[in-house]
């Protein structure tokens, strides 16, 4: 993490004024900070990003993915109590957050694992100014992060495809694009994606489909001997509730906003020893 | 919002070679956002900062806080389709997630007003980044802000008081606070509650007790005959599924980090017309 | 303070090519920063901060606070010469500054003290950029640092009573805050003072009485009954030299502007050794 | 000025959740800022530049550095009254601080003039983060503001000098400055201001001389026939009370950290139509 | 480009007291950009920025990527002379630094184009601060702006495989890369290429390797069969001048740092009508 | 280098999700930085910075300026492989580029030696951003940096002469420009040149002139009897193919933009051992 945002999360929790820690002698300090249930830990690089910024010395025994249960102790701190105090109510508002997306998304991944090798990727419904951390945290949960950013790869999309037609569209991504890029392409009938597909789209993005219509869809492409390093993706309403659902339709990719727009945090505590 | 910072969720979703906006000729175009459930309208201000920078007009019949239905049109915006485009994901991120804040606030702060007129208070556990934003959607869904960081007003919490004992605490506290601020104590018995009135505590905070324990501890400072601008909160625990009981304990505050850490986003979505 | 502050304070004295420093060999120094006049100190952390920046080993005897001799040491340095000289500048900037402040503060209390245990209070009017230091300075010097900004404390002044009417205003303002913040009033009249007082304000501000008007409001308010948790406060156009008579009238905080915008620099210095 | 810099300056005054401006209703009002002594006018830039970052229009009928009497206005506002509200503050604490500088050295540019030709010039003692606004001052009042930095001129000052010897030290800043940049030495002895002279330094600083040292040495240095493009600069401990005796030594410039460390804020208001 | 970043480009350039600026009356004038070279024109969007930044009004017959002539007319400028003035030295460093680049690359396309219809594209060899506009110069010249940054795609080089062997590393890629990104594998024999293209490599970067060794590889590839959307891009000491020998082995991209390191600026130039 | 500096750079070329550092163990290794060029030695703070913030130990038996062999080795590094990894692209990307332009620059002052004692100095034609490194890469190479920006010293510009006329302009710069800075007047005849040089110019461009009028030029001017300190300076299309004939014409500064705009990057690598 940068200084200046390790500086701007700091500040906005302390202000100017903090007249709270000058009640007590700052000394040195044991803690700890461990989670009060089960979940799946993300956040570890973030967190030691301020332990490190404010000089407290953190010990972990876990790595980023690991799957915890409650009371298991995720950091052992040693440091100045005003400097604790002061990183307290910031880094455990951050793995808070993230270990509830990682969980989730471990949830998901497990639902998915039961029917198909598929990856649950995110989207870029992600909390502005976050998405880095909350893509790490999908991964964490053994998802896939999709695209960072709208300059990763070429997405055509519904709107490009009104405006220009789906071929012309995909003839100037691939015009346009780097050869580093790959091509995906939104489509919401078998027809466009069997178009996508002999256009030579790298990924094809069936929308908003429901399970059947996906499976439909899939099984006109494999008749239609698509190359094989096309890949399938299905996005748009799916929910931990309807997972299964799509698991089941042999896409290779299954986006999910909702591993970041559903999550809850998870609740973790930090505790003076 | 500052410009820097409009700049920067612009090009945490943009990046540096958005090759699909090239595909598309930039035009004149009008679009709307609306809502696909029922919700409590905030981010309203949010969402002008980036419409203003972008050099989209943006109508809106809302006021932050106003209860809109599925189907209701927040924005009509007219401008570039470039512009819009790239301000479609950030917008809608921040408007899904902050309406999902005030949403949730307002159910908690209806729950409650059946029984008493308690403030519905969030806390400081809030999303690293978005600490105003989310603040402000909380008061847009009826709530109270409590304090935005630790320089806000002084609150005395159990380790300053392990460290201190209460009175010292106290008594150190209104010496140190400007005249300006508020003192806070966090207290979990009904003795250091009364103890606390007495020694001239603005707010007690009751962390962590069950209603009955919280009825209790009301009916004894109100027979001690605590002055009346001493203010209670309750905190601790409490979620919308709880909330009832606390509600029925005549406290005047009742805090809660659920409103945003369990808050899930609203659906809204953008569409060119 | 921030590390983009310090490198921008550091920038602004350095620029992009400072020959000077070429002249000299780099070397390991001694160096004492002493005060050339009595005063209070005030700014050690600030100049903490730029000596951990650069490297330089700076130990102190002394505490913010503290009240100094002509000649007092109050930093023993022990670094790269081109750092300490590099440092030299804006850290005595800083100093002189901030110990002007704290030393002009401390001697109003110290009139303030003969006649009464009222707070001695700064206001909004600050330099641009070192509100945060110069509010820490005048708390050095024994004084109240009054609201750090807008968001602080909800002050009700003469243009919203103007365009509201007192009683609607303030009723509005007891809505609107949060029960965290504090609702200050300010007023023109005995009987504006009584009617704040009556509506539930928690402070009061004289404005721009004189010493006498000042008295006959506090007897009001006294025969009144107002209830004690209720902060008298009078400001405007009070000066070191009318301090006492202000003092000689009973109110709990005295709010001077002057103490920042009619201090002097502290004449402090940095010699090797 | 910069936009960061605006919006940091106003975030400073105005806080994150500034409940008082919601007190009011937002409508187009008309003020004046105008002075409450007379004094010299500086900051207009800066006052411009918050007035256009808030969509204020400001009309003024006076330039930089002219001299206003007790009562005039300086700008006449138009807007929105949220925005002048919060402009108000900032903008008045620029202006009183920029005119108090300029003010100041106004009066010592008079008393100069009384005598002699002299330059009155400002050092680098100048408030962190303000300097190229309190150099502009200096420069609205009549005064040079010096070099901006340490990077604008090369000067050879006593800690140089001790390390190395003048001599070496003068052909090193030959060797090493640009041709763009003037090299100025500071001596303390006659011997040294002759020496400086003959080995090609542009401008020579006569270092806490009294007025009869300075006498002299400007006499040797006639006598000795210095090229007539070299400077004789006076600096250290001028004040205004001892200024006309070095006005009449008839050196090239008196540099004075006193024209910005003990200047006064002029009293300067807003007010509402 | 961001806000701060035009600012920091303006600021670097005028520094705090360009008393040049205040020599000559401000007045409205028109001025016109043009070129004393042949050149492909870059960077129109980079100077639109800085004119729109400052209120010139910029008019442009020419489109990035034009092919221009000497003499040409890029803008025609109509605003303040000083802000004209300010602009001049900044936009025209832009311009002459990526239509150099532009060029270049364009004259490398050409090259290519007599023998085939590879892509060529630069490096991460470019301007530190500039990549982005610098790759936008490359597009503009016809060229691939090749992978803007580490995490655009997963490229797997020589130390990796000296410390994984090649095939963990692969697979080991293909497992963590997003299912978004391309996995391109760096290899220094035919038998190391042809493995790679085994393993699932989108693309097949051979290093360093000379023209002959080049077209050994490339038949070796056709012979074994790979997936014709495996893309074979041949990088390391190819320039200007050995170009041609490259384009002819049959390779689909052929990169070049030395676009970016070895052009030269054109000359292009402001002049007041 | 200011760490929002270093932090820039490092991000600009690493991005959000940097898969490859993850496909192989982080452990502790050797490097070394070394040229495959001849070459002149720039940049070595700049590395340097980039290697602290790292945490890098980077030893160097060379100096800024130095004159390197093909082969030699710059840095000798130790510490984590992925840091080095990460800062490898950047460093190399700034030494290749100032040891260029260093390199040039030497050449060029060799060039000027045979005949000469004159200095060679760049202009403001450098890279946007790099304007420090570009001048400090300059200074390396024996040249001289001339001015940073506009503000260092007062240059009287062709546009101003045809807005003011030559005496206007000369004779209001000395009256605005601070006695700490030079005033340049840029000349295109030797009538001109004699002007400024009676009006008290410091140093006079002659701009734009061939060899010949140079030499005339100067030759009028010695016979005029121009002040000793005033310094001569040519500039306008000067190559290092033209030098030689103006080192030939006795002035004494020669400036040459294409010092930077000219350069090549230098070919310097990085090697785990």
């Amino acid at each position: 993490m940068l200084t200046s945002e390790i500086e701007h999360y700091l500040r906005e929790d302390i202000g100017y004024n903090d007249v709270s820690c000058t009640l007590v002698p700052d000394r040195e300090v044991n803690a700890v900070i461990f989670t009060k249930e089960d979940c799946i830990l993300a956040g570890l690089d973030v967190a030691m990003s301020f332990f490190d910024h404010l000089g407290i010395d953190a010990q972990t025994q876990h790595l980023q993915g690991d799957s915890l249960r409650k009371g298991d102790v995720i950091f052992s701190l040693q440091g100045s109590s005003i400097s604790i105090l002061r990183a307290e109510r910031v880094v455990l508002n951050f793995l808070g957050h993230l270990c509830g997306i990682a969980t989730l998304t471990r949830r998901c991944v497990d639902t998915v694992r039961k029917f198909s090798d598929a990856r649950v990727a995110c989207t870029r419904k992600t909390t502005p100014g976050l998405r880095e951390y909350e893509k790490m945290a999908v991964i964490a949960g053994g998802g896939d992060p999709h695209r960072f950013n709208l300059s990763d790869a070429v997405m055509i999309k519904d709107n490009h495809i009104k405006m220009m037609g789906i071929e012309p569209a995909i003839l100037s991504a691939r015009k346009k694009a780097s050869f580093t890029q790959k091509i995906e392409v939104e489509v919401e009938s078998t027809g466009d994606a069997l178009l996508a597909a002999g256009l030579g789209a790298d990924i094809i993005m069936l929308d908003n489909m429901d399970p059947d219509a996906v499976k439909d869809t899939m099984a006109s492409l494999r008749k239609a001997g698509i190359p094989e390093h096309v890949i399938i993706e299905v996005s748009g309403g799916i929910t931990p509730e309807n997972l299964e659902e799509y698991a089941r339709t042999g896409v290779h990719v299954i986006s999910m906003g909702s591993l970041i727009h559903r999550s809850r945090w998870v609740d973790i505590s930090l505790e003076f020893m």
